[in-house]
């Protein structure tokens, strides 16, 4: 297996914490794509990925899997432990739903106020490989639902000691990735969010989440 | 098992094709909740689902599971035949990516559209048990990026039998409801997409898809 990452972004981290929590650092092969030089919009890497992001991971036989999710299950798949996508059938919908809300109500929030009020990204208010114009609104909109989401979380987290489950799972990297990112645009959870914080110190002391 | 449905919804109609789909339509108990009467934001049902939102599973141990992906995967590994998550490891990751495509660029869209133009949906431009104001340029940006969508679904489609894979899954349900729920805002696929519209004629017709 190959995998495409970028170092500074926070959608490939995910796959890059995945990769390390399973112990697989040395065995997949890791290609660097610098986003901040555009790379993702080479013939090159079009060429692999068409919808121009990482992360892609690309099977031994040369097919493409370029969705967060998808790779952590292509991977557990061939690496099942320890395992990190659930042990039995609830706790395996338990943590699709939980990465299915931090990815829409979280990282979609906090994706939606960088991208609509970054002068960086102007013109490229969504990944891919169209331009899509800023919306100023959005950034706002983003701001509100991100608060939303926080109460949600902390209010898991109170009642729960990983996000999904009782243990460490593939939820809980899509959580770190997203309050990690959330510092980028000030939109961190509150300091009084103390389920939040006390989870994020000691997931964020993990060696695999050193990545 | 008990499912709380919508019948005039987009969302829960997936999870009521995938229980057809896997023959469970008499043995999965069925409650309606009528969301144009608001049902999903009473008292009583934001005690099954907080997050006041179809479909919801609640399982034979009361434990609620209240996401599309997260549901199939429960039903799936309670009743592996049919299979409609992917036999292989490869094939699942592909329903997976593509389900998520589906979600994130395709049904988000719609959404956006008709969430933020509806006169009827004013204040309430997200589903949920918070009130978010409509933006109007969003309803505009959704057509624009459900256009895009379009054009990857029918290079997918002229590519592929169905969406994910050569034979039918949860991916093509998913699209199904994409292609229909497109419909409500007038941002259905053009006629000349003909690789969209052989598939949707194909997997309209099947038994479990008339529900």
């Amino acid at each position: 297996m190959k995998f495409y990452d970028c170092a500074t972004a926070p959608s490939p981290r995910r796959a890059r914490i995945f990769i390390a929590e399973k112990g697989l650092g040395n065995d997949i092969e890791s290609i660097e794509i610098d986003l901040r030089k555009g790379e993702q919009l080479s013939d090159a890497f079009r060429a692999i990925n068409p919808r121009a992001a990482v992360p892609a991971l690309i099977t031994d036989n040369g097919e493409a899997i370029c969705e967060n999710v998808a790779i952590a299950q292509y991977i557990e798949a061939h690496h099942p432990a320890p395992n990190l996508m659930g042990e039995t059938p609830l706790e395996t919908a338990l943590v699709s739903e939980w990465n299915w809300r931090l990815e829409f109500e979280g990282l979609s929030a906090i994706a939606e106020i960088l991208r609509n009020s970054s002068p960086h990204l102007k013109g490229r208010a969504m990944t891919g490989p169209r331009n899509v114009e800023q919306l100023p609104e959005l950034a706002q909109r983003g701001r509100i639902r991100i608060g939303y989401f926080w109460e949600d979380l902390n209010t898991r987290l109170s009642q729960s000691a990983f996000v999904a489950s009782e243990r460490f799972t593939f939820a809980d990297i899509t959580a770190l990735v997203l309050v990690d990112f959330s510092k980028w645009v000030k939109a961190s959870p509150p300091e009084n969010m103390s389920a939040i914080w006390d989870w994020h110190a000691k997931v964020s002391a993990r060696p695999g989440c050193q990545v």
